[in-house]
C-alpha cells in the first residue's frame, strides 16, 4: 500500500485565461499530496490535483516523480531539490492567497487553456509575479484533465468523507439534543 | 427538460448467484423512476436503478420505453399495459422485502449474473415464487452495468444530495444549540 501525506488542500483564487479570449476569475481547490510507495523502492510521487467545490465534474492532475521533477528543474531553471520543492510550491501558492485581494495582486495565480475546460485539454498552472517592469513566472505547471475513472474515484472519496462528516454531525446534534434537554430538565427542578 | 419522478428507492435483500457456483444474500438499493420527456412527444420512460449503498462503484441500469415494454409484455406474458406496470413491479418488490427475514420466502429476489459483478456483465434480476410445486418466474429484468460517465453523474448527484442533508443538519445543529441554550439561560434566571 502507498502512502499518502496531504501537504495542502486550500481554495485559491485563479485568474483563468481560455485561448487569450476569455478571462475571468475563478475558485479552484488545489490539494498537494505526497504518495510513497511502500516496498525498497521508496518511490515517491508529487500528486496535485485542482478541483472546484461547486462542479462536481472539474478535476485536473498532475503527476510528478523524482525523475519528471528532474526535468521540470533543468526546462524551469528551479534551483531546489525533489523534497523541498512541496514546500516552495505552497510557500508560492500562500503568497498567491495573501495577495488575491487586492487589486493589483503582486503574486497571482493563472490558468490557461487552448480550449474551455473541461473539454479535455490540459490546463497551465503558472505562479505569477508582476512588479513595475515585467511579469515573472516563477513556476508553469501542466495539469490533465482528469478521465472518467478517475472523476469516479475522486467522486467515491469525496462522498465517503461528506457521509462521514455528516454522520459526526448526525451523533453531535443527538449528543447536544441530548446533554441540553438534561441541563434544562435539572435546572426546572 | 424532462421531468422525473421517483416512485421508489428502497433497500432490498437479493440472493445473488454468480456462474451457478457462488451463492450469497446481498442488499442492493433499487430506485425505480418515470422520466417523461417535455415537448409534443411524451415520450415516458421506465428507469430501474441497482445501487449498493456500501459500494459507490456499484451501479446497475435498465430503461424500459414503452416500446420495449410491448417485447417484454410478449415475452414474459404480462397482462398490463406500460402505465401498470410500474406499481406492479413495486408490489412484487413489497411483497419480497415483506418475506425476506423469512427462512423459506415464498417470494425472493434473484440477482443472477454470468461473471462475478460489475466485471461489465449484464445482471438478471428476477423475482422468483417458490411454491411446494415449483419455482414461478413473475418477472425478469436485465440489467446493464454502468459505463464510468454514468457512475461519475450518478456519485456527482449523490454527493450533492448528501452535501444538502449535511447542510441541513449542520443548521439544525446550531439552532438547537441556541434554542436550548435560550431556553436553559432563561431558566436558570
Amino acid at each position: 500500500m502507498a502512502q499518502v501525506d496531504e501537504l495542502l488542500s486550500r481554495e485559491l483564487k485563479v485568474l483563468l485565461r481560455i485561448r487569450d479570449t476569455e478571462e475571468r476569475c475563478l475558485s479552484i481547490r488545489i490539494c498537494i499530496e505526497l504518495h510513497s510507495s511502500a516496498g525498497s523502492s521508496h518511490k515517491k510521487d508529487l500528486v496535485v490535483r485542482m478541483t472546484d467545490d461547486t462542479d462536481p465534474y472539474f478535476l485536473y492532475n498532475l503527476v510528478i516523480s523524482e525523475e519528471d521533477f528532474q526535468s521540470l528543474k533543468i526546462q524551469q531553471g528551479l534551483l531546489v531539490d525533489f523534497s523541498a520543492f512541496p514546500q516552495k510550491f505552497i510557500d508560492l501558492l500562500c503568497q498567491c492567497s495573501q495577495e488575491e485581494n487586492k487589486e493589483v495582486p503582486r503574486f497571482l495565480l493563472q490558468l490557461s487553456s487552448s480550449a474551455s475546460l473541461l473539454s479535455g485539454s490540459p490546463a497551465q498552472l503558472d505562479v505569477i509575479e508582476t512588479n513595475p517592469f515585467k511579469h515573472l513566472t516563477h513556476l508553469s505547471l501542466r495539469f490533465l484533465p482528469a478521465t472518467d475513472m478517475e472523476v469516479k474515484s475522486y467522486l467515491a472519496n469525496c462522498l465517503r468523507c461528506v457521509k462521514e462528516e455528516k454522520n459526526v454531525l448526525k451523533k453531535t446534534l443527538s449528543k447536544t439534543e441530548e446533554d441540553l434537554t438534561r441541563q434544562l430538565i435539572f435546572t426546572q427542578q
